[in-house]
């Protein structure tokens, strides 16, 4: 089946990866190309599919699913069939139902979202009410030929005929922009929580606590006689990130983007530690850090170390203070406790993992103890795009290669290499892959 | 011993509570008068002190404390000694070492801060490194005549000669201002946790997360193609409130207080649910309520409701959805999971409870599943006396009485009486008490 025709051919059947029940059996595999079941369904053709960690929960049986599915849910792709409610009179709805083509590009974020109900309207897209991650048995994935894309007038998210800011929009590779389906708004999200958390804030904004962080009842109101004035010490930020996995990369990049503005637009300082017990992970990081343009990594301290060593770094930097903020990008316990552990009284720890049954590893006692704030839970891509894609397009010395040192795609394989490619990854031996269904 | 006399006197004796391991055993006796150990003590002769609910974790035995102490840590007096650190050229300390005067009138929060070090330069003064509670064994608390306050300088706040915002501050009764030296500071704290948290800001705003929550990168890139516009829907704010003890009923007066503001200024609506299993309870937060002129409490709705009651009404009013923000005031783990069960997702969980040794009752599916945020902790009192001031004086329709149907004080009592009083506190039979040691 060529890829031309295939595009017009909407009737037959396509390749897709496929897992089965109970744990580690991936097939490629013939089934029918999706077709329009809802007015408000688009089908993209899928010109390069993702192979990410949350793949994996489901590939070695811990998800609790019991029936087979098309795996994926990074997806690039076209537009070749959209249902009824795609038309230039859908007005009241989001913007794609009047102005969606056929044949325009798109990318979609890992689950639906209708932008339509209170969830969307208010950012918190993955938590839509008609939320649903591509890649379970009721709503197949990205690894395959042709996915159908439920609420794509809300899902989805154009990439031709974008204003400016993106104006460099079409000189990205598509290896690049697949990573705005997950990964890096992921990323992005992880790092702005801990900057726009108020206990934070207020370090950046230069003002004590609770002064420095969003809205206070009588603002006006100062610090009164409680303490001597802030020192340049106290514009110092530590932050440790736990995980370097490529959503870890994509944390840190997002987190050095937004220290390094701060750094030069307000005189903070800030120093940074990586953490990561598997030695290929740091050197990956440490690779992506060295391509950064030194603009845009400032000028605080940035170490990736293994799990001692970074412990024992953030009590040297912080005369045992401990981290203003954490980014637990891992998903198991002892990624929670080492962030625990690292975090000083009044931090906070972004956690972006994705954790499973085992209850959370804290006392009761422990939080309140060290004042710790969480924030948990899943990116809501959709919202986080536009920032995702400032940064994508600043950033494609990072994001722009595939198969270098320091890029985060290590390979592009056809779907044939699937069941190999699960086995590697899983077990850490390749980096981030990506599939092209039509090679 | 005369109270004129007494001031003047300090070598002696004075009249203490006294608490002596294992549990429930509280003795009214004589103990040396404090005396000033370091140069930035001050000794304050103490004109009341309060019973607090963080007290009975001492007297139950629960803290794990195995020698006597003198108890109490809400405190406010008069200086009657200071030590050599107090003088007019204390310069590049905090301001009352070199202002603070013998017969000034003080408030002390329940812990030392030192002023000086860079958690208490940046607002997190619970946590000052020199941070140590009233009412254990190596600090006496307050529950007596005589008070030694360590860092004095850092730790007090003046209540004479203050500016404006608080002219009013000279017709308040003592009995009106020990609410400062915690349960107020920290119903506020619970409360701001809540309004200045991202999630919850972006609604106050009256935009799009993560583009209402302060610090973004390429803030001027707007939320794109994803939803429809905001509707009046999405600036209602539903609130829960989880423990209606004086520490819940300060909390929800705060959180009134800054919602009534808000809703004036920026056409937010709001609704309030505050639970709690009592309903001796209840009916003093009811009562509360009934007390406080219609302009600060807003127009949204309010409902005090017994644990299912509240539950079904979160349902109801929000459609299922939840609350966008939950003050959990109790300190156990039937409160926590309370509060889980009516926060929505994307919502946040501001704890102010004193939690103990037992785990945390969530998974890490329950907390990603819903993107909980959660804030824990102690209050930085003496960061938010300025804020809690403000409320003292704006609010004192509720805080000025003592022993009537809608007071939060109870009544005031000789020292004499401490042994009965913990007793009915401790089995909720009374409510908030204060002590007067000169009677
Ligand atoms: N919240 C979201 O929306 C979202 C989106 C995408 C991915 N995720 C999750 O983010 C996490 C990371 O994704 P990924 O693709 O980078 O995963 P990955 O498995 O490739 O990387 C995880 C890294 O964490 C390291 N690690 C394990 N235990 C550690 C510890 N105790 N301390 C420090 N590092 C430790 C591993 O060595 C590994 O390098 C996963 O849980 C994934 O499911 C969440
Ligand atoms: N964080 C701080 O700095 C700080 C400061 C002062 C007090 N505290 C703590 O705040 C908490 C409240 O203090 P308080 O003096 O009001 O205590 P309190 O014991 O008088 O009141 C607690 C209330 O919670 C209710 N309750 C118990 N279980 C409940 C549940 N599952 N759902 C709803 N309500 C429930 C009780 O009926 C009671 O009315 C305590 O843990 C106290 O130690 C913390
Ligand atoms: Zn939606
Ligand atoms: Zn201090």
């Amino acid at each position: 089946m060529g890829a031309d025709n295939a595009a017009l051919d909407l009737s037959g059947m396509q390749r897709a990866v496929r897992w089965y029940p109970p744990a580690y059996d991936i097939r490629v595999e013939a089934a029918p190309i999706p077709q329009i079941i809802d007015p408000d369904d688009a089908i993209v053709k899928v010109k390069l599919a993702g192979l990410c960690g949350s793949d994996l929960h489901i590939y070695r049986g811990h998800e609790d699913v019991d029936s087979e599915l098309t795996c994926g849910h990074e997806i690039v792709g076209e537009v070749v069939a959209l249902g009824p409610s795609f038309r230039a009179d859908a007005t009241g709805r989001p913007e794609l139902y009047s102005t969606l083509r056929v044949g325009d590009k798109v990318v979609s974020p890992f689950t639906v979202s209708c932008g339509e109900c209170h969830f969307c309207r208010i950012g918190f897209t993955c938590r839509c009410i008609h939320s649903c991650l591509f890649g379970i048995p009721t709503l197949p994935g990205g690894q395959a030929q042709y996915v159908r894309i439920p609420k794509a007038g809300g899902t989805l998210f154009r990439l031709d005929g974008l204003q400016s800011p993106s104006a460099g929009l079409s000189n990205l590779a598509d290896s690049s922009l697949i990573l705005l389906a997950d990964i890096l708004p992921t990323g992005v999200f992880a790092a702005m929580q801990a900057s726009q958390h108020p206990k934070v804030a207020s370090l950046l904004a230069g003002k004590p606590y609770p002064f420095g962080g969003g809205y206070v009842p009588g603002g006006s109101v100062s610090h009164g006689q409680a303490a001597t004035a802030l020192q340049p010490d106290d514009r110092t930020l530590t932050i440790g990130i736990v995980g370097l996995g490529p959503v870890g990369v994509c944390a840190t990049v997002s987190l050095l983007d937004i220290l390094a503005g701060l750094e030069a637009s307000q005189g903070l300082v800030f120093q940074v530690v990586a953490i990561d017990p598997l030695e290929s992970r740091r050197n990956k990081l440490q690779a992506v850090y060295d391509t950064i343009e030194p603009s845009w990594k400032g000028s605080g301290r940035f170490t990736v170390a293994a799990v001692e060593g970074g412990k024992k770094l953030v009590q040297e930097w912080t005369n045992g203070a401990g981290c203003n903020a954490v980014l637990e990008v891992v998903g198991n316990n002892s990624a929670l406790t080492l962030a625990y552990d690292i975090v000083r009284p009044f931090g906070i720890i972004s956690s972006v993992g994705v954790h499973q049954e085992p209850p959370l590893p804290f006392s009761g006692r422990d939080v309140y103890n060290k004042n710790v704030s969480f924030d948990f839970g899943r990116c809501p891509v959709r919202a986080m795009f536009p920032i995702a894609l400032e940064i994508l397009l600043k950033r494609q010395d990072v994001f722009g290669g595939v198969g270098t040192e320091a890029s985060l795609i290590d390979r592009i394989v056809s779907l044939d290499q699937a069941v190999e490619m699960y086995k590697l990854f899983d077990k850490g031996q390749c980096g981030k892959i990506l599939f092209d269904p039509w090679v």
